[in-house]
Parts: structure tokens; C-alpha cells; sequence
């Protein structure tokens, strides 16, 4: 088998996800940096790769692409650990990765996008300020079901909690205060603990 | 078993996925109208069964339920004709349902809620001018690929293809002008044409 080539940009954090995901099967992979501050991701020769021009994108094998991070995290993860067997189980394990990706990435990353990667607080604030609420619903939805869980599905460590922790746990540099979500903290701390676990800034 | 019971609200498109697969498949259900106009999803009833407050919401036995349209029609497609066996068509299948959740239903099916639903076009104008590029965006990348293809995977019609037909379908009552997306029309009339085909408005 072809070694995986992931395309990726290392303060992303849907990149992160799969990074995290292949450190802790143990399949190894090769990082390829696309910056996309730069337009990188918008080049003729890497939108051939993925027409909608973002990372991370996953060669599974060369010229066989995939790309949307909970997509991926999905099929990486079919028949391991991390992907419950169970059919009800695994429907909430999607019912999470839909919610990230609807109700909790487009408010939180990008607050933390425009802030922190592009450092345009003052040049985007209408955009930061109309994603408070909605990221803080998230992050209230999410304290309520860890206040009740130890995990998202299961009670064990899937790519659900992988998916959420990506944004969640550098929320604050998104201006999101985490410091009165206490579940969350504590569900913060377990996933720091899980074998082989790698940070967002860990190539 | 059980019948099953579906949450939903008629002019949705993220309720009409989960009407149309079961209509396809032949799945009995029963529908429970909830007005989230009226705020019928806001209710300490509604929270109690789905604490995001939202439908389309699966009631699989009494108390076991499952949100999120598009996690909803996974968990109902697995062992259909309507999701893949094979695992990268699979993933392909994951792909195009998490596009359609976060690049697509944000800015055509919130700009047909704000517009055709809610009928506050001049209300929520600056809303919608914002949602206007990032719409016709998704809808410049489906055009693409169904210029060369059928369906959306595996030139077959799938869950993929109810996802994204929801909202596409009916853009235009977002005010997305799809005269110009002749590949989306054509894909448009052969998902019309399926066995067990239903309208956005049959109950």
C-alpha cells in the first residue's frame, strides 16, 4: 500500500483532526504544508486535487482524493477503536460530526481564524461579534452533555470527541472563555490523556 | 419493531431528506408536525427530547433519538441501495454530506428560510447579500461535477444526492437564480424521476 499524503496547513484545526487520528492508529503518513493564508490552497494545480480548494485533503492513493476533515476522520477509522460498531452508536458518533461542522466550526474556527491566524480582530469585528452567540450555544450544548458523560458517544474516546476537541480546546483564541465550562475542562484534560495524543502545533 | 417516529416541519429541507429516504426506502413513519416559526422547538418538551432544539429529530423507539438530517439519513441508508458498500464510494457519500452542511444549507436553505418562510427579505437583507457569494460558490462546484456525472457518486443515485437535492431544488425561493446551472437542472429532473419520489410539500 501507498503511504498516505495528507494535505494540510498546521494551525488548522480540521487538519489536526486526522493528524491526531493517524498518530493514534499508528499509520503513518506524509504532511504536505499548503498555507492557506497564502492562496495555496487556491492555486490551479491544487484546485485539480480538490475543486473547492480546501485542506485537509487526504491522497489515499495517487490521484484518489478525499476531502471534508469528519469525512475523512470517518473513513480512516471504519473497523478501529475509534468508530463504534454498534449502529445507534456509530448514528450519534455522524449526529456529533454533523453538529461540529453546522453549529460549533463555522462560528468558533473561524472566530479563531480571523483573530489568531489572520490577526484582523479589529478589521473583521461585525463577523466576530455575530459568531459569539452561536459558538457560545455550541459550547453550552456541549458543557450540558459532558456534565452527564465522560465522552460524547459511548462513554469512550471516538472521533466524535476528536472532531470537537479540535476547535474546542484553542476556543480562547477565538475569544470564546472557557473558563465557566467546567465539564468541558475536565473532557478537555481526558482527551490530553488518551494514548498517543499529539497538540494542534505538533508536526 | 416499532414505527418510527419523525419530528419535522413541512417546509424544511433538512426534514424533507429524511421524508423522501423513507418514502424511497418504504419505511413506514409517522410525522409529527413541530412549527419552528412558533418556537415549538424551543419548548422544555422539544429540549427535553433534543436539547439543540431542532428538527428534523428520529424517534427510532420510545426515547432513543437521533438529530442531525444528515446523520439521520446514513443511519437509515446503511444496508440500502442507497449508500455504498464499497468504502471510498462510502466516504465520497460522507464528503458530499458534510459539504452540503457547511458550505451549502448555511447560505441557500438560511436564505430561503429568512426569505420564502419567514418572508423578511427586507428585514434580514444584509444577512442575505452576505450569504449570496458562498451560495452561488456551492452551487458553481456541484455544476462542475455534475457536468461530468450523473449523480453525485458512483453514477448512482444515493443519500448524497437527497442531501444536496433538498435545498437545491428549491434555491430559488432563496433567491439563487439556477437558470444559469444547466448540469443542476439536468440532475435535478433525473432525481425527480426516482422510484418513490415525493415533493418537498406531500405529507
Amino acid at each position: 500500500m501507498e503511504i498516505l499524503r495528507l494535505y494540510d496547513f498546521l494551525p488548522s484545526g480540521n487538519g489536526y483532526k486526522i493528524r491526531l487520528l493517524l498518530t493514534q492508529i499508528g499509520m503513518p503518513f506524509e504532511r504536505i504544508e499548503v498555507n492557506i493564508t497564502k492562496g495555496e490552497t487556491r492555486t490551479p494545480e491544487f484546485l485539480s486535487k480538490n475543486p473547492h480548494g480546501k485542506i485537509p485533503l487526504l491522497e489515499i492513493e495517487p490521484g484518489k482524493y478525499l476531502s471534508e476533515s469528519n469525512a475523512i476522520l470517518v473513513y480512516l477509522s471504519e473497523g478501529t477503536e475509534f468508530l463504534p460498531y454498534d449502529r445507534f452508536l456509530r448514528a450519534q458518533v455522524m449526529q456529533w460530526l454533523f453538529f461540529e461542522q453546522s453549529s460549533h466550526e463555522p462560528f468558533i474556527a473561524t472566530s479563531r481564524y480571523l483573530i489568531s491566524i489572520l490577526g484582523k480582530a479589529e478589521e473583521y469585528q461585525e463577523a466576530i461579534k455575530q459568531r459569539r452567540e452561536p459558538g457560545y450555544a455550541a459550547l453550552k450544548l456541549m458543557e450540558k452533555h459532558l456534565s452527564a458523560n465522560q465522552f460524547f458517544v459511548g462513554e469512550r474516546y471516538t472521533i466524535a470527541d476528536i472532531a470537537l476537541f479540535a476547535y474546542t480546546h484553542v476556543a480562547n483564541e477565538g475569544g470564546f472563555d472557557l473558563t465557566q465550562f467546567s465539564a468541558i475542562q475536565a473532557w478537555i484534560e481526558r482527551v490530553k490523556s488518551q494514548s498517543g495524543y499529539i497538540s494542534i502545533n505538533q508536526e
